[in-house]
C-alpha cells in the first residue's frame, strides 16, 4: 500500500493537482490482503463499450480521482468521514479490457468481490452504467438479493437496447430478472425524457418497482421523495446506484445521454448523504462521467467525486451514531 | 422523403450519432408537394449576420438536429408526440445566403410559406433572432396579425441597434409596427439586464405590450407567469418566440449574448408544454443558438431540441385532448 | 483619460466586442490626477502565484472587461448606475508582477490607495483572493479597520495553506489578525465542503466572525440571510468580497477551486445589489475568476462583471434615495 | 434522392454550413436502385467499439460530411472531380448498432456491397480501424483478394489486442490470414512507434508485406515511397486504406492513437492523388477521425475529407487520361 | 496618449497579460493628432458579417493584441523594430458597427485614412478579408494604384460569392476592377484547393496578375517564390496582404475557411519579413483570425502577431540600412 | 512498489488509459530503497509559480503520464529501452508546495538526489523551467559541473525577470553563474523570437555557451546541429533540458510561451535520441507541458513523454552497444 500523503507528511495534507493519483489523496493497494479493516474501498470500472450515445466514460474514474480532494470535515455535519471514521482505500482500477466488455464485466465483478470478502463496502467509479450488473452481481453475491436505490434519468430497464442485450440501457432488467436486485425494494429517482413507454413501466410496476420521476422530486421536494425511497426499501442490504445524468446538464454536462431538466447538485448530495447515514449500504456507484479536462476544473467528474463523499459522510454519520448509542448501551 | 428510420427498421429506432442528420430522426423532404397530410415541418435557417455580439448561430439548425433523439413516449404526460399524434418531417433549411441577410430574409419566408401553405405548423430553428421578421411575415400572410409569446432576456424591440435597422434587436419593433404582430395580444417573459431603456418600455406599454421580467418569473413562479400570459394572448393565432438566452448561462452557455439570472431548463421546458397545449399555435421558432460541438453534448442545442418537443408534446396534448372530446360528442 | 466611446459617439453606444477592451466601455486612464470626481475607479489585479490548486487567474481582470456589457438601466430597479448615477473609470491594472507575489500586493496596495486618495470607491478584479490582503490594508488605511461581508466557499482563514503564510486561503485570517477587518463586523456566506475545520471556526467565533453556511443560505432564502448580514455589519465602513466559488460549478465552472452545492447567480446578484444599497461600501472585489474565452462567453467572467454591476447598482440606489432625501430635506 | 444543392440552384453552389448535411453536398440516397451509373458511392461506419484507446471516432463519419465544402476544380491539376467526371453520391451510413461490433460489421459488409453490386466504388468514412474487415471482405467478394496500400502509424496486424480477436488493431491480420488481403500485394506506408514487435514484423516479412517506415518516409521522400508502393501493388484491384493517425498529431490531433514524428498534410495528400490515378482503386477507407467540433474548423475531420477527395480526384484524372486514350485509339 | 508600459517603467518591460491591452503593448491613441512622427499604426477591424463560412473573425483584432509580446531584438536579425528603430503606435479599432458591412467598410477606410495623413504605414489587424476593400482603397487614395502581394489559400477575386457583390472572396475582383490594384504589380502566393475555376484564372491572367500555387512553393522553395514576387511588383507602392489561411490549419487552426496542404509558419514570417525589407511597403493587413482562447496560448492569433512584427522588421532593416546608406552618403 | 500492469499479467501489457497512473504504466515507487539496480527514474515536478506568462505547467507531470503508452520495441532502432535494456521507475512527484517556489526547489533538489543516490538517471517533468536549477544543482552535487545541451526558444539566461532572480526565464543565468553548468559545455539549440538582447548574448559568448538558432537548424538540418552539440559538449557528464516550446506551436501547442517558427516533433526526438545514445547522460528533464485534456490526445503532452522515451532509447542504444562491446573484449 502507498499512502501518497506521506511526502507531504509534515503538512497533514496534500495539494490535490499532486503526487500519486488516487481518489481522494488516500492510500492505494491492489492487494486483496491489504483490504484487512478497510471499511470501503474505491474501485474503478473504466469501460464504455455499452454505451449507446457519446462514449468516453471509460476516463470516469481517472477523471473522478483527478478532481478529488483531500479528506476534511464536512462543514455541514462535522465529520470527517474519510479521516476520522471510515478507513477508505483506492483499490485501482478493475483489470478491465478494451473492446471485451463481456471479459470486462468478468473483471469488474471479481474486483468487487475481492472487496466485499475482505468485509469493505465497495464504491464504484464508472464508466458505463452496464457495470451495474458486475457491481450488484458481486454484491448480491455475499448479501444475497439487494435492495436498490438508483438515480437517473432513464430506467436502464430495456430488455434489450438496439438489440444488444448487454447494454447500459438494459443492466437494470437484467439484475432483476436474475434475482440480483429485488424489484419490490428497487426505487427509481429523477426520471424524464423520452423512454422507455408505458410497457415497460408496467413490467416495473407488476414487480413492484417504485418511481420517482423529476416532476415528482420538483413537486414534492427532494426531502419527501429521499424518505418515501429509504421507507421503501427498509431493512437489508441496498445499493445506490448513481448515474450523473440524473443532474441537468448545467450541473453535469460531462455525460453521454444528458437530458435537461434534471435535478441540482445541491439535492442529489444532500439526498446521497441522507441515503448513506439511513440504509443499510452495500455498495455504491457512481456512473456515466464523460469528463473533458485534468482536475477539478471538469464539473462532472468533480460533482462525481462528491457524490461519493457524500454518501460516505452519510455512512460516517450511521456509524458514528451506531458507535455512540453502542457506547450508551454498553455503559449500563 | 426519406426516412433515415428506415435502414434501422428492425429495431424500430436509430441511434441518434448515426444515420441521415434530421431533426429527432425524421423523415425528411425539400418538396413541398410531400408536406401533405403533414402536421409540423421543421425549417432551418441558419443565419447569424444580423448579430450584435459573438456570432455563430449559423451552425444553430444543425446542432439542433445533431441533438436529437429519438421519438418516444413524454414520461410526465405519456404521449409520444412525434410518433402517435402529430406527423412531423423535417423540411431541411432555408436557403439562405452568407453575407445577405435581405435575401436570406426572403428565403427563409418563402420556405416558412410553403410549410404553412400545405396547413402544417411552422417550427423554425435559428439563426439570429432577426428571423422572427421572415418567420412571423409568412405566419401572419396566413392567419393575420398574431399574437406572441416571446421568452427572451432581451424584448428585441430596438427601432435600430447601432444605427441598423435590421438587427436581432429591432425584429419585434419591426412586427409590431408592420402589423405583423397584435401588440396587445404580444407577451415578453423573462427580461432581464440593462437594455432597452424606459422609453422603450413606454412605447411597448403605449401598444399593450405586457412584461414578465425575470424578478416576476422568480416572485411569481412560472405557473403563474404562464398563466396570465396564455390569458392575455387569448383566442386566436398565438406565435412562439423563445431565445435560448432567457434561460441562465448555466443552462444555455451557448448563445451570443448571455446573461445571469435567467431561468432553469425545467420552467422554460414545462412553460412550452403548457402554452403549446393551451394556445392556437401557428408557429413556433427557437432561436439564438451557438453551438460547440457535435452531437448531444452540447447543452444548449439539446435544451432548444427540447423545446421544440416539449412544445409539440403540447400540441399533441391539446390535439388529443380535442380528438377524444370530438370522439364525446360524436358517440353521441 | 480615453473614452472608448467617443469613435461610437453617434450611436451613444459601442459593440461590446471592439474597440479599447475596458471595464463596461468606460473610460480609461491610469493617471490618479484624472480621479477627480470620480465615484468608482475598477482595478485589475491579475495575478494567480498564491492559488493553492489551479491557477490562471492572472486573466481573469482581462477577461472581466472583455465579458463586460455598455452602461444601461437597471430592468428591475430602473437606474443606470455607470451613465446616470456614478462617474466610474477604469483605472488599469495595478502594475503587478510575475511570480513575485510580495511585490505584487505592494503594486495592488498602491494602486487601490490612489484610488482612496482621489475620494472614489475602489472595485478591485482578481486574480486570486490573496489581494483581500493589499485591497483592505489599503482601505483600512483610510478608513479604519472595516466590516466585512464575504462571499465564498471557503473561509479563507488558514494561519497558513500548506504552510505558506500568503496564500489565497489564508488572507481572512491575516487581515484579521492585523487589525484591518474587525471581525465582531465579519460576516460569510455561502461556506461548505470540507475546510476547514473546527479550531478554525473556533477562532473565528472567538472573534464574533458569522458564518452563513451554505446549507443555511438553502433553508432560510438569501433574502433572510442577506438582511442578518446587513444588519450584523451595522453602520461603519464595509467592504465586499465575493469569491465567485460561492456560486454553484454549474453558474461559475471558470474558477480554481469549484464546489458543487452552491449559490445561483441570481441569488448572487440581488445579493450584491442589496449590500451595494444597504451598507456604506468603501470597497469591493471579485475574484477567482479562471477564464476559458473571449468576451461574453466565458459565462464566470460575465457572472463576475455583473456581480460588480448589481453592486455598483446598489450604491447608485442608495446615492439616488440618499439626494432625494437631502432634497427633501433641504427644501424646507 | 436528394440534391442538397437543388435549393440553391440559382448559384450553382451551396454554402458547407448549411442544408442537408451531406458529403461534399452531393446528392443522398440510401436506395441501392438509385445507384445506377454512379461511379462512387460514400458510406458512414460510425462505430468505434473496437478501439483500444480514446472512442469517439462514432462521430467521424458526421464530421468529415461537415467539414466538406462543395465540388470545384483541384488548382493543381484542374479537373473537378465531383462535379465534371465522376458521378459520387452519399449513400448514407450503414445500420450500424451501438454495442454491438460483430452486427456493426455485418451492416458495414452489406451497405458496402450494395455499392459494389451497383459497379461503384466504395468510399467509406469510419469509425475506427476495425472496419477494413467488412470492407475489404465485401470488395473481396466481389473483385478477389485484394492489393492494399496503407497508410498508419501502426500495422494493425495483431492477432489479438488485449486478447481481443476483433480491434482496431488486428484488422489487416485477419484480413490477410482470411485471403482477403493478398500479403505480396500489401504495402504499409509511415510506420513509427513502439508496437508491434520483430516477431509480428517477421511474420509480415514472410508473406511478402513490404513496409515503408515513417524515417523511410523522410529520408527518402514521399514520392520515392509512393512510387515503390504503387509499383510493387501492380496490376490488379488495390483497396486504399487511410489511416489519419499516419499524420503528425500535428496536422491530425482528432485521433484515437496519435503518434508525434508523423507525415504532413501536404504529403498525404499527393500521395492519395498520385495513388488513385496510378492503380486499379476497387474502394478505400479514411478511418480513425476523432473529432472535437462541428465544420471545417475541425482539421483533423477536414483533412479526412481532403483525403477522400484527392483520392477522387487520382481516378478522375485517370478516367479522363483513359477516355482521352481511348479517344485517341477510336479516332483510329 | 498612453503607454501601458509606464507603471512598469521600473522594470522596462511589462508582462504581456495584464495591463492596458494594446498591439505589443505600444502606446495606445485614437486622436489623429497624436500620430504625429508615428512609422507604423496598428488598426483594428473587427468585422466578419461578409464571411462564407465560419464566422467570429470579429474577435481578431483582441485575440492578435492578447497574444502579442512586448518589442524585442528579433534573435536573427538583430533588429527591435518596435523599439530602436520605427515608432509604432496602437491607433484603436475603426468603429464599426455590427450587421452594416457598408458603414463598417466607410469607417474603416476613414480610420485608415487618418493614419496614411499622418504619414503612417497603416497595419490592420481582420477581420474578414473583406477589409481589403476599404484598407487598400485608402491607401491607394494616398500612393495611387498599389502593388499588391497577396498571401493566400484562395484568390478572393470572385465577381460575386453566393451572389453577393460584398463578400470576403470578391475583395480581390473589386480592388482591381476598381483600379485601386495594379494588376500587373499583383501577384498571389499559397493558393490551393478548389476555388475558383479557370475562368476566374483566365481574367487573372489577362490582367498579369501572378499566381503562385501552394504547389510552386513546395517545389521551388519560399525563397525563389518571394525573390520572384518582389521582383515582379518591382518599384513602387506595395500593399501586403496575408490571410492566416494561407498557413496549413496545423499551423493557424483559427480560421474560417482552413484548407489542409499550406504553408509553414517559419516560412510565411521569413516571407513576410523578406518582404517588408524589400519593397516600398505602404499598408499590410493580416486577416482571417478566429480565435478560441485568451492570450499567447492561442496559436492562430499568435503567427497573426508575428506576421506583423516580421512585417515590421523587415521594414526597420530597410530602415536601417537606408539610414546607413544615406550616412555614407552624407559622410562625403 | 506497485507495478500497474500486474493485473493484466496475462496480456502483458495494460491499456494505457486505465490502472494506476504511471509514466509507461511503470512499476511505481516512493521508497528510495526501492531505487536499487534501477537505471533511471521519472520523477514529477509541479510547480509553475516561477512563470512569467500563462501557468498551468503544474499539471505537466500528470499530463505526460496520461498521454504515456506501454513500453514497446522501438520501430526504427529496434530497441525496447523500457522493458528489455533499461530498468525504469516512476518515483513519483517531488513533494512541492503551491505558492512556496523556495521550498518547491529543495523539495525537487532532494528528490532528484535520492534518484541520483542509488544510481540512478533522474528524468523529471516539469512545471516550468525553474525547476532546471534543483534539477542541476542534484546533478552536479553528484558529478560535477555538468555539460548542458538545452533545447528551446529561449536561452533563460536573464538575471532576473521583472526583478524577479528566480524565475523560468533566469535558471540558466543562475546555474552558470552558480558553476552548476560549465558554460563551455553548455549548447543551446532552437533559439527565436525577441528576448534576450545583445549583451545578454555577449555575456554567454564570453563564457563560452554556444548558441544554435531556429535559422540554424533549418539552414543547416537537425543532424548537422545536433552533431556539433554532441562534439561541443564532449566527454564528461551531461544533463539534458528540452523547453517544449522549441517546437513549433502546431506540434506543441500546450505551453505557457509558444513562439512560431519552431521545431518538428520528428527533427526533435531524433534529436534527443541521437543525444542519449551519443553522450554521458546523467540526468534529463522535459519542461512546460501544459496540457488541455486526459491522455494521449494532449499533443503537446504526448510528444513530451515521447521526448523522454526518445531519449530512453538513445540511453539503451548505448548501453546495448556498450554490453555488446564489453562482450567482444571479455570474449577474448
Amino acid at each position: 500500500m502507498i499512502d501518497p500523503l506521506s511526502r507531504w507528511a509534515a503538512y497533514g495534507e496534500k495539494p490535490d493537482y499532486l503526487g500519486l493519483m488516487t481518489f481522494a489523496g488516500l492510500p492505494y493497494t491492489e492487494d486483496p490482503n491489504e483490504l484487512d479493516g478497510v471499511d470501503v474501498a474505491i474501485v474503478g470500472a473504466p469501460m464504455d463499450e455499452l454505451t449507446s450515445d457519446s462514449p468516453g466514460t471509460r476516463f470516469g474514474p481517472r477523471a473522478i480521482r483527478a478532481a478529488s480532494c483531500a479528506p476534511g470535515p464536512h462543514l455541514e455535519v462535522g465529520v470527517d468521514a474519510l479521516r476520522d471514521v471510515l478507513r477508505v482505500v483506492d483499490f485501482g482500477d478493475a483489470p478491465v479490457l478494451p473492446a471485451d466488455p463481456v471479459r470486462s464485466h468478468e473483471a469488474i465483478e471479481a474486483t468487487v468481490a475481492a472487496v466485499l470478502a475482505a468485509g469493505a463496502i465497495p464504491v464504484i467509479l464508472g464508466g458505463d452504467h452496464s457495470i451495474a450488473e458486475p457491481d450488484m452481481r458481486a454484491v448480491a453475491a455475499v448479501h444475497g438479493p439487494v435492495g436498490l436505490i438508483h438515480f437517473d434519468t432513464h430506467t436502464d430497464t430495456g430488455a434489450t437496447v438496439f438489440g444488444a442485450k448487454l447494454s447500459h440501457g438494459s443492466c437494470m432488467y437484467r439484475l432483476v430478472e436474475a434475482g440480483v436486485v429485488d424489484p419490490r425494494r428497487y426505487v427509481q429517482i429523477g426520471l424524464r425524457g423520452y423512454w422507455p413507454g408505458e410497457e415497460k413501466f408496467a413490467w416495473q410496476r407488476e414487480r413492484g418497482v417504485v418511481s420517482h420521476f423529476m416532476h415528482d422530486v420538483r413537486k414534492r421536494g427532494i426531502e419527501a421523495v429521499v424518505a418515501d425511497a429509504i421507507a421503501h426499501v427498509g431493512a437489508g442490504p441496498v445499493f445506490l446506484s448513481v448515474d450523473v445524468d440524473v443532474l441537468d446538464p448545467a450541473y453535469a454536462p460531462g455525460t453521454g445521454t444528458p437530458e435537461p431538466g434534471g435535478m441540482t447538485s445541491a439535492d442529489l448530495l444532500w439526498a446521497c448523504r441522507e441515503i448513506g447515514s439511513s440504509v443499510e449500504l452495500v455498495g455504491a456507484e457512481v456512473v456515466e462521467v464523460l469528463p473533458d479536462r485534468i482536475g477539478s476544473r471538469d464539473i462532472t467528474a468533480l460533482v462525481a467525486e462528491r457524490i461519493v463523499r457524500e454518501t460516505l459522510t452519510g455512512v460516517a454519520l450511521a456509524r458514528r451514531s451506531s458507535a455512540i448509542s453502542q457506547l450508551a448501551h454498553s455503559s449500563f
